[in-house]
């Protein structure tokens, strides 16, 4: 089990490195008759690529998706959907002045122990780069959970120690750091700049919530829905926590505070973020998501170098003072590929299913007589 | 994808409910030639069982193992090992007078909502009994990581908003909350009692350290061993949150303050938990579990009944007051089971092991020269 | 991957050996509401087990089903259903003078290359006992596959080389050999009793037909359904050949006589099968199974035992003189494990689900309505 | 589960349609420090390549394989690697004039059925032109296979009727039709020239042969080598019929013949092919595919259109007289995917080579006492 795959039903395996040809992704499970056309991609893959805004790696890459597979006439064909994306701006020189010390932080050393050798150039298939794979999924993820009602948003809830104290949807959409608070936006654009200047990094905490999940997605025993949003959100490299709805603030609460009292109305709170038992229940699903600072930092580091060597290690290459906004898109597409896995694995298994996603049902009287309006 | 599988190379498969039969496990993937016999699980599974403790259930289960299948002779046969848990002190009727009604923060509601029906015995697959066959399934993954040296000791770090401040090893195994800091633990029985005598119940954060993991262990990209990990334990009922190392913590460092400095002697810090890349780093693994408090309290509750009506539910059954301790060795268990799978992967995909195919690569001089008839 | 299980959807997972504590099988992804209780299994489990022919081994088996798990109140879950069947009649020591000699035709030789051991106490994990796990799940498939109109039936085509020449349905369920020509019949019978008075054994042929299954069952391209179906048939321990519609009879006819005319009416002639591109196109699904004879023989046979000498080898176990036809319901389960997960998939992938199967279910009036306070 | 991938260490997934950009594949755990370059593919893409025969398609394609992923300077990196195969000359409008009549022998009617559409510029995703992804994915499991000194042969046994009576190897390498009888290959060209002349097509038996296998690959009790064979050669798209050993014929033998007697020198025949209990003998695997006629003919056929009205379709595309030769490096690529697949696995699993982990092998004595220095 080699790990590029996600997903059972909706399936995503990501192939590709920082500075090879480019990056690409083989979409499986998305049914036939949807639109997608190159365009659809541009919105998400803009939000993630590098070099747009000034806290950014200034590397700068088009992320042009092409679509190698699975399209045809504008439709979705119900065959493998592979998407290409390739690497345009490499410039591995820069990287070759660190040839053979293991920056720290980054996952040089690890790769070097599990597989004998490192991509020197960027990261390889470790680099940020792949993560425009796991976009380019999700937005095919999204034409499934769309037409459903189902809308994954993020947003920075805190940033190199300020958090936001408002929620402003509408604030969110208008910072380019999609932080709900105007003012608290402010004060981490300074923090940005401050550890910009001095050559480090910051992290953050991203907030997710989704709305228009149905109740029952999510499988018992281990494929609980809030299990599997866990491992998708942590395979994004700079992860380092999870929590879903008070998350580890309830482990502070009391059983009589924490419960969510269930009315003829719906729940009347939501400190279970949405998910019961391992199985959405109706409600938003909410979630959060520690990133930490990027730990590409041009202040000197001490490190070894592959022959055990102590070294003193100053990076020079590009690279972005936090991986937050443009790591948001990328947690968005992870939560939308899980989503979009269990609402089909909920059509597969659940009585649920007057199969609202993909064509009528029951009723349904002449199923020789498929038509395509119908889908 | 039924979802009660977890693993890749080392699978357990769980079956049962709280009131039928008993509740089971398959394991497959477990080499052969390994010693295992019943009183192997004892020790592990009286953690676990209700009725030990005085803030336990008082629901008595002797949970005696039976190996069904997959040893002969003492020894493991390389077949599934299958283990099977008979439910000894099922009282179905205490649930009775609850049928119909959900029970907040339990995950009626949704089993109801996704399979139209729920088992009010007492949680049927939900229940915590469920945990048993964990447990068991933990056991024979220890008998694969021991050998190697590698070690999963859970403690409590907080419980009912009291956090341990000192970390004793020996303290820990030496109080019934395992916990590092004895007059934190004499606190946190304080706050169980009130809280037991209130009907109510508390949630606390429980610390994981894995020791011994040689680096090399995790799959990029979506199979990252911190990604797997947060899956497996957040895959147990009453987890809502699972950080890595400095975790959320992280998010508010700087990169330079984040990153652990690499010597010859190896990492000066251990900010990153073990794991770069999603790839053990062979320093230890340190994880953070948020437990929310049992949602069975028998303070009178909000809630709606199966036609949608509003009533109110005061439960009278046997529950703990807190998940903590009789969580710990579920999340040890979890630990455990993927640890394992990612060390039988690591020996067959990496070039680490002394590689009788691959082996000639990379400085590895001396491979064994694999011949055919040594097979 | 330990190679237990069979199945995505509809998952199948076997264990136990013929000389442990029993045989079980946990079923995965059969829907909730389904009646389902031990006598269901009687017939199909009288049909394969031991004991009640004139030319099967003499081990008396109840195969009594126990369901250990994923019932409630006579209906399915939703949840893994377990099944275990005990080892009631088990005779080690009649093997124990075959201990360390390698029966030739079995998988000694090869589990012992495999294991580093052998279970001589009559094959273990590779002995025909393992296959009453696989008859109780597909009792359970059956479940699922009957209210769609789908029906697996198996008849002998040939055995002991005498080949059945009409196709008499009805005959073929008045005679223990499920031969379709009485006459053949009888004529297999003799040859039967020949091979049992000389203490060989007999191979043949066995067909299979599927009625009533829904053209779009398969998944291109490696999923095929034939594909799908082959492994499952090949997986069976005596199989040595499967071929799908004309097989290999195929191979010598042209284009223009192979293909199916299509016609407003159907297909006017089934050389396909009943699959074109590894999809189900509506028609009748043949196979035809070929069945090595039992290596099991009294015969003296030339071997090697464990530290490699030549012995010579004569067993006195408990054999049957041909697999057939205890081997038709294990066949006809595979088929019906396999049809089971490709109408699931069908249902979770393709726009032609009418949800035929699960829809009615649960009082659900207008599944079309489909609005979020329902759920 | 959409079913493009086939393997589970060793895991191949492919992409694309005949008429689309081109076809593409991502070849999942290989190991790193594997020399690959794109001329390593030449050879076998030229062997399956149409436009080279006289009796193939006289589409014109260069298969030029482009590698997208998972080779840096020469050398597999463990990551996935992505190859890709640009369609060139794609001539949609020679299936313009029968869009929308079912072609008879193949999947248009499933796939509509299925998908609710159907890619008439030549079969899309059902096309042969898919099988180029096989073979590419086929030299990388080479790559693995072949310093263990593994080797696939297949060559044809019958064509058109016409089977071989000499078995010279050298033969085969000699004639187009990989056939090892020379005057056998005469014969059958003279059948394709006719076949060609009517507009007719030829099926005929490929056989294959592995040498070099150890002893124990292939999983009980699913996962069994034969099964999984079976399955791999099955998902092509013309195979009806798969046997191994024997095979058919071994149904006609006695167990007294068809057992393979076991001497200190080795099995002293191979009834079963290589095979046990699912399980590599260490002798000679051996198959045979049943390979049908090309559906493609250009006699006129009788069929109906997409409404459902009869209508008579008459082929002018381009089109081989037989799926032979060109079938067989897809076929030997299959079993080469499968082979690589078990091979790890084997790797993984099992006590036989030098393992690091579970003790030295076979001559171990005592498993028991595990020590970390061993590795």
């Amino acid at each position: 089990m080699p790990g590029n795959t996600i997903g059972s039903l909706f399936r995503v395996t990501t192939f590709g490195e920082s500075h090879g040809p480019g990056i690409g992704v083989v979409v499986e499970g998305c049914p036939p008759g949807i639109p997608l056309k190159p365009p659809d991609f541009t919105e998400s893959m803009n939000r993630r690529r590098p070099g747009t805004g000034v806290f950014d790696s200034p590397r700068s890459e088009p992320d042009r998706v092409e679509i190698l597979s699975g399209v045809f006439e504008g439709l979705t064909t119900g065959t493998p959907i592979a998407v290409f994306i390739s690497n345009v701006d490499v410039q591995s020189h820069t990287y070759d002045k660190t040839r053979g010390r293991f920056r720290p932080g980054h996952a040089d050393y690890t790769y070097f122990k599990k597989y004998g050798h490192v991509d020197f150039r960027g990261g390889g298939r470790a680099s940020a780069r792949e993560t425009a794979a796991r976009v380019a999924a999700g937005v095919v993820a999204g034409k499934i959970l769309s037409p459903m009602g189902i809308v994954v948003t993020g947003y920075t809830l805190e940033l190199g120690g300020v958090a936001a104290r408002e929620f402003d949807r509408e604030a969110a959409s208008k910072n380019p750091l999609h932080c709900p608070d105007l003012s608290a936006a402010l004060q981490m654009t300074a923090r940005l700049e401050k550890a910009k200047a001095e050559g480090d990094s910051l992290g953050g905490i991203v907030e997710m919530k989704v709305t228009g999940c149905p109740a029952g997605m999510g499988e018992p025993v281990f494929d609980k829905l809030d299990a599997d949003l866990a491992k998708a959100l942590m395979s994004v490299g700079a992860v380092k926590g999870v929590e879903i709805g008070s998350g580890f603030a309830s482990a502070r609460m009391k059983g009589s505070a924490n419960n969510d009292p269930i009315t003829p109305q719906g729940f009347k709170t939501n400190h279970a973020g949405g998910i019961l038992g391992g199985i959405s229940n109706g409600d938003d699903i909410v979630m959060r998501v520690a990133v930490k600072p990027i730990p590409s930092i041009s202040i000197p580091q001490e490190t070894i170098d592959m022959e055990g060597r102590p070294v003193s290690l100053k990076l020079s290459g590009r690279f972005d003072v936090s991986a937050i906004p443009r790591i948001i898109p990328v947690l968005e597409a992870m939560a939308m590929i899980t989503l979009a896995d269990h609402l089909l694995r909920l059509k597969a298994a659940s009585i649920q299913n007057p199969d609202p996603l993909f064509g009528k049902n029951n009723e349904q009287k002449n199923t020789q007589e498929l038509n395509k309006n119908d889908e």
